[in-house]
């Protein structure tokens, strides 16, 4: 499959069509940003790293049947995905509290609370991608409150199979972000990516960030970090 | 009915004890404060004509089976309310898109939403009242997700009492603010005021602001605003 129109630039990623108009090609970048594109960077050979470990990714939440946009891997930088439009919204899952939310409410990182914490967000760079509720989604004609229903209940089993699989590598998965999105025919599926940039991994010994606060807090051997994810993720 | 104890200060009241523990006595102030409290003034005779109004407001909602907070008018600043333990939240009612939300989403004032949207702040002044979700708000044992269901549930219904009751008096209410308290028995009861203070007032035929907005924005005739809900509410 080879690389036709670009047709859309992100902040870690460019998109490109195909002869097939149900799918995509996604390009893996090393540029990194933080605090909503105040802070930016780059990490060498990101892009290559966050290419492999979201398809490990994908891989294992496909063999627990949940859909994805992820059809293959195509080279070093580059993901073969089915073409979707996404829901404008980050979906955020804390099992412990930490970064922004921490913040938000005075809480001390890595807080564990009773229940798991959803969250929506409203992607909107210029508003700040602030937090919303379902009914200000619903009012923006982000999704249905149907909708939300199915994202959450999949955004649950997404939490479940990835706690496990990173406990199984020695990583406690602390929050992450994902993105969803409707295909052609209307259904929601898993989009965008899933790595250490849009997830806050600790090295369940050492309690160690692995993931891009290392970037975010100028915490050193960034790429190490994503090395070591990468290695883990991938080793049997 | 006579104060005893003096037992707490907000921002528009202040709360007595009385010789039966289970009752208090609520003085309406004048002051006035907006901003989460950067502004600051008062606002004169605004504790007597909100007191008449949230007076008002309680009795209708009782006529229509909602259980709340008031017991009865002592004098022009006083009321006899039963003692209940604040649920940490403010619960915020969206008829129309105004004031914080508008900024936050960029939304022209005024503008209706397909749907009612219901927020939650967490009350917290040092915070700033931060918006928050039902898992939030479950995280920092605010309210379980149960009491949420039945405060959400009671907010509909207050709603719709509270629309009609101002729609027949030529008032919209766009938005408004409640709070609700624990009582002895671990009832949950609509609790604290309901006003000029705590709502958005549209004159129905000129658009014309009738509450806070006129001291947040300073747009003058704030008495006259209070004192005309004030009639419009009383008269038959």
């Amino acid at each position: 499959m080879e690389k036709r129109a670009f047709l859309y630039e992100g902040k870690a990623k460019q998109i490109y069509a195909t002869d097939d108009p149900n799918l995509i090609i996604v390009h893996y970048k090393d540029d990194a940003t933080a605090f909503n594109n105040q802070k930016k960077g780059s990490i060498a050979e990101k892009g290559v790293m966050n290419n492999k470990i979201a398809q490990a990714i994908f891989n294992e939440l496909a063999k627990h049947g949940i859909r994805t946009h992820f059809k293959e891997q195509l080279n070093e930088r580059d993901q073969l995905c089915e073409k979707v439009t996404i829901v404008p919204l980050e979906v955020i899952v804390r099992n412990l509290i930490a970064g922004s939310l921490a913040k938000r409410l005075n809480i001390e990182e890595g807080t564990k609370p009773d229940n798991t914490i959803l969250e929506i967000s409203y992607k909107n760079d210029e508003l700040g991608d602030p937090l919303i509720n379902d009914h200000h989604a619903v009012a923006l004609k982000a999704a249905s409150y149907e909708e939300l229903d199915k994202i959450y209940a999949e955004t649950r089993k997404i939490n479940s199979v990835l706690q496990e699989f990173f406990a199984s590598r020695g990583i406690i998965l602390v929050d992450f972000k994902i993105e969803f999105g409707r295909t052609a025919n209307g259904e929601i599926i898993l989009a965008d990516e899933i790595s250490p940039d849009t997830c806050r991994l600790w090295d369940a010994k050492t309690g160690e960030k692995m993931d891009k606060d290392r970037f975010r807090r100028d915490l050193g051997n960034v790429e190490e970090a994503y090395q070591e994810v990468l290695k883990r993720l991938t080793s049997n």
